[in-house]
């Protein structure tokens, strides 16, 4: 695999603030000379982004939205520089607001508070947009916690109050694990491990950290518990980029694996364009489950439910990511052809640890002809 | 606080085993004497538990179904045979098999086998009713992981491989947590706290462990995220009753976090009654916003969805819980009566940390007159 150009790392938090500062400058010298201060936003929609292997994640395209202040847009406009003000307090203070809790302290903004969540949400991702940046550089964290971590891994925190530095050692949870926090830009790694595997299910994570395979293969196990968060996929990018250490998916071999947590995890989603750069995994590789595999390893599968079906066409003819490779064309095909989908605990069938014993050193010592 | 019966310890899992092979050489007996052989299994429903405030859980009562060999139940008793052998493998390789492994585990059972997941589920639930232990005794653990933690704990857990004693300190997870394995019963603790706060959403538990209120409290928060997973309860119930450790539940206020998520912490489910007096915490007390609180602190509020009123006018009709407790009962009225719920989220309109600087330290002043 050629060395991938480094992905652009998060821009410090001052300049986040900065950004905020210099905009709501620049409003303020639009309404003191009487002319009509605009905000323009980036268009956020999958119709809006382009994949670039060279990239390697969804990239937005050039749509804009221009938002100018207007008897209309007051409120809006509003809530948005509000929203600017508390990000920047949030800077300042080194405090972390989670989008319900920006939404209550909304409740004291008079007119300009938000009257649903989702008004609020849309309004923050706006902000995200508006300069490019992540919500955790903002001071803002998502509400769902994300990931949990097992293996040849120490990662170095600190103590919120002393600021003492903590090291974390991953080999040393007995059949527990270390929960990734939601916001993960402070933390430091410390590893020798060969790769990450990135693992679709709470059960199989447990298999397999039961039996401690993260030292047989050397290797840090992380439990992404389906369509993995933000926390979660930040977590394994910073962690796969600072150590050039590959990423290995192991998911189910069905429509939602291969579309919704594979491809998310790989190169983002369409809705967050913005923040793919920071959250994607470009380097991420498919060992989970595929077509070929129900024939070799003679798995047991089921039907394809309609919405499979109509997951699958979708797929191959909408997703930028599907279109942009023939093999996985090819898989995605095949599986229509055969009517089934497969789950990665289908192995048991032929024995319960037969994933540890056959399946995964089969498939880590051939990572050549992985599914791009 | 009167001191609390002390709840049944799990039985060890020999017994199981032994209750299995009890149980199949009756059959055997049966069998060889020409005898129909027959099973006979609590009845798995809402109906049939009832709830005593001094055992403090959801108990069976004496609905009985019985299962007899015949051409119609063939297929159900063989199935369920083979769940008790499986069983018993897992027990005698000390192995862990998810319900979703069980179910592929069976593809190998020719005429045996399961065609769906949900038919493995109910023969594995049955055959935990039977013999009156948990799915844990029997080598079974549940797919999902529960639970998030940190404070003034040591967990003592061991190497997989080497046998090698771990200690976990949960103080020293910087802004991350100690995830809680699937099964929980080999832990040992150790701990100087005073107390366990038990809290609904990942976000505030993120905010409390962010400023290390586990420290200003001398307390160990848990992230139960949403209605708590068999694990998270089996482990603050173990937890806190070897070290005789009050449990706050710290969830939203509204029928889903009544109802839903502290029962169920409190006292179990009513479909997995023959399972409650391993997984309930009776002794946890309710810390979680009240309709009183709204008045109290000027909370932001949400009208009652059409959904909550139904919920709320089951509980107070058809909870064996909520009707046992007229203090419980008065509250819902008033929520009702107000017409509005409330998130423990709701704080952050009078500053981010008068969680943390006012409500709960009024709460923790005054546990006696919490709902019970």
């Amino acid at each position: 695999m050629p060395p991938r150009k480094k992905q652009p790392k998060a821009a410090p938090e001052t300049e986040a603030r900065e950004a905020i500062v210099g905009c709501a400058k620049d409003i303020l010298e639009h309404i003191e000379s009487q002319r009509k201060p605009t905000l323009k936003f980036p268009k956020r929609a999958l119709s809006n982004v382009t994949y670039d292997a060279k990239e390697g994640y969804f990239k937005l395209k050039q749509g804009r939205i221009t938002r100018t202040l207007t008897y209309n847009t007051v409120k809006t406009f509003a809530q948005t520089l509000r929203m600017m003000a508390l990000s920047k307090e949030a800077i300042e203070t080194d405090e972390e607001i989670t989008k319900r809790e920006a939404y209550y302290v909304s409740k004291n903004w008079g007119e300009a508070r938000f009257d649903e969540q989702p008004e609020s949400d849309t309004v923050m991702e706006d902000v995200e947009a508006l300069f490019g940046v992540n919500r955790e550089q903002l001071g803002f964290i998502p509400e769902e916690k994300g990931g949990e971590v097992a293996g040849e891994l120490f990662v170095i925190d600190h103590d919120r109050i002393t600021g003492e530095s903590i090291e974390i050692d991953c080999t040393r949870f007995g059949s527990g694990a270390y929960s990734v926090p939601i916001s993960v830009e402070e933390l430091e790694f410390r590893t020798g491990a060969s790769f990450i595997l990135a693992i679709e299910t709470a059960g199989m994570f447990q298999r397999l950290n039961n039996h401690s395979f993260w030292r047989t293969a050397n290797c840090i196990l992380v439990s992404m518990g389906g369509v993995p968060t933000r926390a979660c996929r930040r977590f394994i990018r910073r962690l796969s980029e600072e150590n050039k250490m590959p990423v290995y998916a192991f998911v189910d071999g069905d429509p939602y694996g291969y579309g919704n947590i594979y491809r998310t995890l790989k190169v983002g989603s369409g809705n967050a364009a913005h923040i793919n750069r920071y959250f994607c995994v470009p380097d991420a590789q498919f060992l989970g489950v595929t077509p070929y595999d129900i024939e070799k390893y003679d798995l047991p599968t089921h039907p394809l439910a309609e919405i499979d079906i109509k997951r699958a066409n979708d797929l191959i003819k909408n997703d930028p990511f599907f279109k942009h490779y023939k093999a996985w064309q090819k898989a995605i095909q095949k599986m229509l052809k055969m009517g089934v989908r497969v789950e990665q605990q289908a192995f048991a069938k032929h024995g319960l640890n037969m994933v540890m014993e056959k399946y995964l050193p089969d498939k880590l010592a051939a990572t050549g002809k992985f599914l791009p």
